[in-house]
């Protein structure tokens, strides 16, 4: 049994058990949860976390200063004009105790006739009624109001009331974009610092701009952007980012027909600008926050969630706000990632699941529980093996857990190993096959957050998109996250493949992006001169100049929108290759349909229709290969996260990558290999719960093979 | 046994028993086929069918002229550059001894850079190597040619000549552009008509331009569309043209990207304009022969199919032909409307399957060539119940039917039950329960031509749209073909439904057109006030103002093309409606995903992944109503034809036009009722094979059972 890097929720209800239970985990910290109070002398369980709210939390200053409440654009519902005049009721799908209408600012808000997309004047708004009437509209023409709001409910804390049922005050919000407010919560920190002198470590929950998070009028979830600046909308910072760049943003910039700018938007120029401006406010307010913390001894760490919007942890500001630590939930292999990879800080911590929540933690479940636990580390192991969150903890009531003795053990068990990883580990960097970039408008500053809706809910249409970063989270490849940006003007010459997977017109794909001459030189000059491409999805999709995918020459297949019907197909029959071998059914998650091969192009898989059969024209691909000068190319579908699916793409890395596979692998796909060059070790993991016989291939491709028991990583 | 209105295929061969075959069936006419002779003295079995063919068939002409040759602009493969230097081999795809590239013309070559979509210059032709050279060219940019070609082969001899391996003369094309030919094709007529004396009926295969038809280098079809008029690039067409309405069109108006606009592309405005110039040409011409088959006592009929081009049935300039007579292939009802309604001519004729060819005619064959007679005489008399060819035929080698006697009976049966069809309609028209409108680009100039691939071929992406037309072909519903101008300052008063439906982007579903506001408000107003709206697939898709169909507010739904992934969507339930009431299981056909539904539409049938379970934002909405107005729509995925879907069609179809269903209606899924008001007759029709009893619905509700013996027709 081994101690620390281990966060104990703590539960001043559990008395002397929780004592018994923090040395059998190795706890050496102790936090505070919605709900629990911290026991007396929480100093005596190792470190004491606190958590603490910059933007909400005090009502009575909220109250002196309702101006200087946070805002929002919001769009109102569409409205059908039937007659020459229209009226509507902005607030008709809002949750009225969440906004405000501010016509303070009506000089702000916009009325647009969303038929031509054309902004109208000749409106006016009625405060007491909630209504704008739009005069001399055009018949039959839908019209909106895009409206400034005050933010009179802070967002996380009305999912939780709602969720809870709670009944307690409803939390208002200030904005620090007001001078005064900024000066306000320097002044409370300082006091709070004052008053807690048990804490060692502030707990951000988080910074100052919540992701947008909008309720309907039913106190229903509305719209949740994880990535969303929707709640920046103050008019000091619209003014100051046009005194700053002279780019005026309008309403409209943020309500975006209704997108909201969501992460699936390909950014404009205008866009990526403001968040840079708004990451340099966030970052210079909360350094203020962050020194006073340090000047009274405690450390500053962030949640990596809630008012987390301005506090990109791979932006070009996060190492300014002086952090010491970021703790985030751990959901699988990426989250992982994407919080051990953080720059600028001193640790990284992962809240592990399941939460202590009575959800999970009821009579008669506990093995469940187990399960889940076990179902999360073996997912999360994966990316630790690769790059190690610092420490680990859990959150809820310890009290729950604590009736559950299996699950305490196997608690117990997973933080010996996950110390054991770290500690074998140590600083050196894992042995990597090869170096995988990921292809997207958003590049690094959204680095292992690709294809995220919502703070990583499951989506159908991109889980089969997820599922390749899930992969890649455990593989022996480096990953970097590249943007357009980056490689039109040339690929960097480390990179073995590139990856660009989602679907058409997304920020993922890419879209219009596309047509840009030099991005697409440049991605064939690399492919031909011996790089990989991977498309999944429908990669590098526009329609224009006769194709859909921009790059079908280099990926060998097309996707038929319905133009090129009349052209015949030929190439339908599935061949053998070395990336299917030995596996006979596929997962593609969503798929696509309608998949064509190119001349040339190596078919792995192809699907055909029960109700037709025909020698051409009627196979639709599911997976590809294609050579391209000395480079070659893989085309998929859609990859869900699975073993099977893992050790596909791994394959089909180290394919395009003209890399031979056998190095530091480890042949059954339940398992996986890592290999750590500074202590010249192996670590042979086994994702499964069985026992499983496997071929391993050490790094000179010598072969042996290796027994491992169900969930067991073996050193060799 | 009833007599005439039947073109029997006659075989010099059968002898004897021709004219006992004749008799049986009750044929009024013969026809000559392609590898068959007419008996002797084929008048004794009634009028005599000779096939003409106007560009082809005169070799000695040909090879007299061979710079009066048809042309075709033609589209390279795409090549890579690699280097400064561009090399492209103009035909290496094309099979040599269909084109021959033709450098007289090299100022109307293309040369583009593909990768931007642009000409370019500084390219030479060697016409020894057939090699264009493109210099300084942008490395890593695809470049391609676009060439005149003269056609040195006929494409459907080719395919007759591949097809059946023959080994005769390769038959060479000219063409009456050329004034020395046109004036050639008018003696050869003449002295044909001479030549020929007993020919009652000269059945022209067809006229001037094949449909465009492109065979790859392995003499396998490349290229095919039945409304191609890529075969009419002849440049003093394309100079009149230019001289007529100033319009300059180039190559790549031709090849347009590679699709060589095919029925799919929305045509241009310029391409409508050379359409009708095309068919101002090719009815002149025309008339001029026909002229000649009048002055000798003979009647011209048109198979509707090979050179056809120019000579739309529906279009403005049929009728200055002065045709007797049109007759084409009977697949399906569909086949039968497009040829029954065809104005302006006397008499339509339809070709009905199996064709006697040794494929179906085989030893112990007869079961199954009984069987597909039955099916194609059962789809297809749907469509006659409507409205009638007014003959029916088979082509082939009658000795081959002539073994198979139960095959003989059963034609003699159906050629009896067309008659009795024929009789019992006279002239009247049947009772229309609605009127429904098709709507698309190509409008009424492609009546029951909808979402065609070749001439019918059946394809994995349309089937699901073609199958509105086959089911509408045998309804009780008055069916309209408008395009996007007819209706977009406001629809035709007398429409009760119409239906817009294809894959997004393409010319059936409109694409970019619907970003006209007119057309926008004129739909909307129309349903708003009590009109029917049907989409299918992704109707009205373009993506604009935050929505992909552009009348999701009149759909109550919209497709999630991944922009508003992030916007809760909480309609997810199934609701009973009418519409659905008693059918469990529903045919898509290739469906849509992702299709949500608007807050107030009512989900008739919605699909759950089995990968997540969660109350909102999963379900993929497969079909769906709205209430707009006074209006109404339906929205479903996919429609391909079956007894199911053609009920469930006609059922949408009453529900949004506001009309009682139970009213001159036969309740079994198996049958269908059709009413004559002039006679004042019901037709009750079993389509299927099975005995049925079914519910008969008056044209005043009245309401009794019927029992209908397999595949019967009951009159009451």
């Amino acid at each position: 049994m081994k101690f620390g890097r281990f966060t104990i929720p703590a539960d001043n209800e559990l008395g002397e058990k929780t004592k018994e239970i923090a040395k059998l985990w190795g706890a050496d910290a102790v936090r505070d949860c919605d709900g629990t109070a911290l026991p007396d002398d929480p100093k005596r369980f190792g470190k004491v976390y606190n958590t603490y709210f910059v933007v909400r939390g005090d009502n009575e200053w909220a109250k002196l200063h309702p101006e200087e409440a946070q805002r929002i654009f919001l769009l109102s519902d569409r409205v059908l004009a039937t007659d020459d005049t229209v009226k509507i009721d902005i607030m008709r799908s809002f949750l009225k105790d969440e906004f405000d209408p501010d016509p303070v600012y009506l000089d702000r808000w916009e009325v647009y006739d969303r038929t031509v997309g054309e902004k109208v004047g000749g409106w006016s708004y009625d405060g007491k009624s909630g209504i704008v009437t739009v005069e001399n509209v055009k018949k039959f023409h839908e019209y909106t109001v895009s409206f400034l709001a005050r933010i009179t409910w802070h967002p996380v804390q009305i999912y939780n009331y709602i969720t809870n049922k709670w009944t307690c005050e409803k939390q208002l919000t200030y904005d620090p974009a007001f001078p005064n407010t900024r000066e306000y919560i320097k002044r409370h920190m300082e006091e709070w610092c004052k008053a807690n002198p048990d804490t060692d470590v502030v707990r951000f929950t988080t910074f100052l701009y919540q992701f947008t998070l909008i309720f309907n009028d039913k106190g229903k979830e509305k719209f949740v952007e994880w990535f969303g600046y929707g709640q920046t909308a103050n008019p000091i910072h619209v003014d100051n980012f046009y005194n700053e760049t002279g780019i005026r943003l309008t309403a409209e910039d943020f309500v975006d027909n209704g997108h909201y700018n969501n992460m699936f938007r390909t950014p404009t120029e205008k866009l990526k600008k403001y968040i840079e401006f708004i990451e340099r406010f966030v970052s210079g307010t909360i350094k203020e926050l962050v020194d006073i913390c340090h000047k009274y001894g405690k450390e500053a760490m962030m949640f990596l969630g809630d008012d987390w919007i301005g506090a990109e942890p791979y932006g070009n500001y996060f190492g300014n706000m002086g952090l010491d630590a970021v703790v985030g939930s751990v959901g699988g292999g990426v989250t992982v990632r994407m919080l051990s990879e953080i720059p600028h800080v001193t640790y990284h911590e992962g809240r592990f699941l399941p939460y202590f929540f009575p959800d999970t933690f009821f009579d008669g479940n506990e093995e469940n529980a187990v399960k889940e636990l076990n179902k999360n580390w073996l997912t999360a192991r994966r990316a630790h093996m690769r790059k190690p969150l610092d420490r680990m903890g859990f959150g809820g009531y310890l009290s729950l857990a604590a009736k559950f003795p299996r699950f305490v053990e196997r608690v117990a068990e997973i933080a010996d190993e996950f110390r054991d990883i770290y500690d074998a580990l140590g600083n050196g960097k894992p042995y990597c096959r090869l170096k995988a970039a990921i292809l997207n408008a958003w590049g690094k500053k959204r680095s292992w957050m690709s294809h995220m809706v919502a703070h990583e809910l499951w989506y159908q249409s991109i889980y089969s998109y997820q599922g390749i970063s899930e992969a890649l989270s455990g593989l022996p490849v480096e990953v970097e996250f590249l943007s357009f940006d980056d490689v039109k003007n040339g690929v960097p010459k480390d990179i073995d493949v590139i990856i660009n997977a989602g679907d058409a017109y997304t920020a993922f794909s890419g879209g219009e992006v596309w047509l840009d001459e030099n991005l697409q030189t440049s991605i064939r000059e690399f492919v031909y001169n011996g790089g990989g491409f991977i498309g999944v999805g429908e990669p590098t999709a526009v329609s224009a100049n006769g194709r859909y995918f921009q790059l079908a020459d280099v990926l060998g297949v097309d996707e038929e929108i319905g133009f090129t019907l009349s052209a015949d197909k030929y190439n339908i029959e599935k061949v053998k290759h070395e990336i299917t071998d030995g596996i006979e059914k596929f997962d593609y998650g969503e798929d696509k349909k309608n998949i064509y091969a190119l001349k040339g192009a190596k078919i792995l898989d192809v699907a055909f229709s029960d109700r037709f059969k025909r020698n051409f024209n009627v196979g639709e691909v599911k997976m590809a290969v294609n050579e391209y000068g000395k480079g070659r190319s893989f085309y998929i579908t859609g990859l869900p996260y699975g073993f099977d699916n893992a050790r596909f793409l791994y394959k089909a890395l180290c394919w395009t990558a003209g890399k031979d596979l056998f190095v530091c692998y480890s042949s059954d796909i339940n398992t996986e290999c890592n290999y750590y060059p500074e202590s010249k070790r192996y670590a042979i993991v086994n994702n499964s719960g069985e026992n499983v016989t496997t071929d391993f291939y050490d790094i000179n491709g010598g072969k042996r093979s290796v027994l491992l028991k169900p969930m067991e990583v073996k050193w060799l």
